[in-house]
């Protein structure tokens, strides 16, 4: 058994327990670890680690790159309190409260930058990579599992590399992986890319069998969550996109077979993309981030032909559903490296449609993904931010509303900005949808206001709009008063401002 | 004579007036124009345009795209209210005057988005297409002259294509040009291109000879302007930025012919350029949007080895000498439309060296390019965003202060902003340069604050971040206070606050 995924006998004599793997991980060092969205993380170096270290009661920090947010071993490793720098995105409680205290230094990056920094020298090199993977070939390269996230490049630039071969996950992952890996700046030739589902790499990661210094063997799946099921709420937003789209596709202005589509992280998305389900459309294709249950249901469903990602995120169900069946799914799905699945310019060339979710957006366009009240790290920019701007159309999803109406989603502006009023051409909330595309910032607002805010926050958006507009400029504003709504909120819990004449 | 410019003679037949061509242009229509920084714009029919609406007295509007700033027509066309709609960027005193009144409808957009919404139908398509010519071939197609911009795109979209031949262009522009179409997103090639100076298109805008509605004989150069010389600010820019950038070869982060530059239009950037005429940097490459003085100087000087642009931006000076020396430069230039000098793949795949121009900057690296104190238009985010999301390393440049020491350029929040902290690598004044690379907010706050802000206002930035830290978060603000520099300065006309300690 072990000789299917160990090909190389000689490999067995580096088989080490993960509590001596995790030695080799020094005071200072920058780890490259798998793992995008839970999917194909590593499951038992990093709390080695956290062990060791506290065992240890000396000083000890590393810089931690993944390829996306992981599973338990951020919120282990910043309650540990072991991490200096931590990129390129991460979605932990524990985490989340050590980059809020300052106490963590978070890099939140576009997720096709972190491969180019690391090639170009603008972040610290990778000592030890630490990679998930289902198999090892004779030639020493490492087939990865259920994510391709950055793995591939932590591997290729790191010293030294230790493997988790991880025995639960399923052997026939093999062959769904495409690493392609463009090379140097200024020495490469052109992406061939040119359809979705197109294979241009290599099935493994290609890397010097010398540089493997230990295989620890795990069995543990994936750790996956229940996604929060689409309510009222979510299924408006996902019923105002798909009448847009249908709309669009009535008009010429899009092929009926839509373009290749991409969707964030999150219930939002989901919904979205269950409204396609009850639609007339068909032979779909998905280039997204991460595959999620409703991209498999709705291929089940004969809607969707093919999907790229660089990660499955899945709920349990589907999880097992999807592992156990993966030569029904085999020629339906790519896993790409992230830099690939993000690529600005294949996604320009592909022409995708991007929905993505704000936390906020002001009434001209601009958008908050990443900061609670301007100042408080919820998770990152991921990948929204290749998207938005590369994409032919790029929508932004949010409730109108949170906190039981105490905040409104639609304000006079963000209070910290992640998307600029350039990159967002159509704002959608349980409300209706703002299509600002061909709009200046004034025609902006109008549609913002109208369309997209909850109808008790609208009075006191028209009023700011009408004061601002008064004081003259392209993008009008009352600046002592534009984040006075954040600043309300603060001080007395609410956004509503009862002066304002209903 | 004629016939080397008009080389099918049918065509001679569709010789007309300024004052016959304008009046094809009706009520209502979407106007595309050749035109980038007053290179290569139509010269007379705008300005017969606007006559003859002044004469019939009639409500007149027509949506007006360009390739970027152009010259007269702009402040002619605002001052006579005939604009509903203007894309994607402008940098006239009375257009910008009608903008800020909203009087404009300003669509400011990534110079590389507006063939890719043309082609999508984001935004109106053309109805007349005003190109000025140096020849017209005998299959009917166009040879540009000073600029490509959106030319080829706003041709090839167009109903109706109005040639202005310019007798006054040297017709030696002719093979200068290099048109590459991408084609329609989802049925694309990859771009070929591999290397600055390479040629992957035709020398000629190819379009089918009946949509050439008439041709209008014109014999006017370009206009062109004195370039602001540099100062002693500018100058130590300069030195700091070219320092920086021989440092990073020596760490070998950056090969000894650094990688392709691209420069922003305006003075900074042709200081920093004039810089490289010092150093002892050769083989140099630019990859930009407009090839100012300084890269014909670098050229003479032979320190650039290929530049590749939209368009030339010369002085009166240079304009002459380079447009009758054109043999000399022949093989060292390309011009090509803006959405291939402007391409985010290409920008990647060749991993340029961006240096752009701020307004203002945050502690935290947000850039604002555009809007004065967050609301009055300048000119527009022009290419800026092309460049800095995708390129290997990028620069914004800007004098730490404005308006004799009452308005700081490094401000707790950005008024507006055009480029997030995410896009933003290293912030350059005259105080010197902060190189945010790899740094988290709080991490970035301190070097801008010690390395770039000017020294009256460093006690005030230090005690805003001091309060905002204590607060908490990742990005740390005191909301209230974010914006109150410029409220400040628009009650009482400093940033200067006196009640902070010295």
């Amino acid at each position: 058994m072990l000789s299917q995924r160990l090909r190389n006998d000689a490999l067995r004599q580096r088989i080490v327990s993960a509590e001596e793997a995790c030695t080799w991980i020094e005071d200072g060092m920058t780890v490259g670890i798998s793992g995008f969205t839970s999917a194909g993380d590593v499951k038992v170096v990093p709390s080695a680690l956290v062990e060791r270290v506290k065992k240890e009661g000396k000083p000890f920090k590393i810089n931690l790159y993944t390829g996306a947010s992981i599973s338990a071993a951020d919120g282990l490793m910043a309650e540990a309190g072991i991490i200096n720098c931590r990129l390129p995105y991460q979605s932990d409680r524990r985490m989340r409260k050590a980059i809020n205290r300052g106490e963590v230094h978070y890099l939140d990056q576009h997720l096709s930058h972190t491969a180019e920094m690391l090639r170009s020298g603008a972040i610290h090199t990778i000592d030890v990579a630490l990679i998930e993977a289902i198999a090892i070939t004779e030639e020493g390269h490492i087939i990865p599992s259920t994510s391709l996230g950055n793995s591939h490049i932590y591997a290729q630039q790191a010293q030294t590399i230790i493997v988790e071969l991880n025995l639960a996950q399923n052997l026939a992952l093999e062959g769904l992986h495409d690493i392609y890996d463009p090379g140097e700046q200024g020495h490469r030739l052109p992406i061939p890319l040119t359809s979705a589902g197109q294979r241009i790499g290599s099935t493994k990661i290609e890397i010097d069998i010398e540089k493997i210094k230990g295989i620890v063997i795990t069995n543990r799946p994936d750790f996956t969550s229940e996604m929060t099921p689409p309510d009222a709420e979510t299924e408006q937003m996902a019923e105002h996109l798909v009448q847009f789209l249908m709309e669009e596709v009535e008009q010429g202005h899009l092929p009926k077979h839509l373009e290749p589509l991409q969707s964030g992280v999150g219930s939002v998305a989901n919904a979205v993309f269950y409204g396609f389900l009850k639609s007339d459309l068909t032979d779909l294709e998905v280039y997204s981030e991460v595959l999620q249950d409703s991209v498999f249901e709705l291929i089940d469903a004969g809607k969707i032909k093919v999907a790229s990602g660089c990660a499955f995120t899945l709920s349990p169900a589907r999880y097992g559903q999807v592992m156990s069946n993966l030569d029904k799914y085999r020629d339906r799905i790519v896993l790409r490296p992230q830099e690939m699945s993000n690529n600005p310019g294949i996604i320009r060339r592909l022409g995708l449609i991007a929905i993505n979710t704000a936390l906020e957006v002001d009434i001209y366009g601009n958008v908050n993904s990443t900061h609670v009240m301007g100042t408080q790290m919820m998770n990152g920019i991921g990948g929204s931010g290749d998207f938005a701007r590369n994409s032919r159309l790029t929508f932004f999803c949010t409730k109108s509303y949170a906190k039981d109406g105490k905040i409104s989603s639609i304000v006079p502006m963000v209070s910290h900005v992640d998307h600029t009023e350039h990159d967002v051409d159509v704002v959608v909330t349980e409300q209706g949808l703002a299509d600002l595309r061909g709009l200046a910032p004034r025609q902006r607002a109008e549609q913002i206001i109208e369309h997209c805010a909850h109808p008790d926050y609208r009075p006191q958006l028209r009023a700011y709009l009408e004061e601002a507009s008064a004081l003259g400029g392209h993008t009008p504003h009352v600046l002592e008063k534009a984040l006075s709504w954040h600043v309300r909120f603060q001080q007395t819990g609410t956004m509503k401002d009862e002066t304002t004449v209903h």
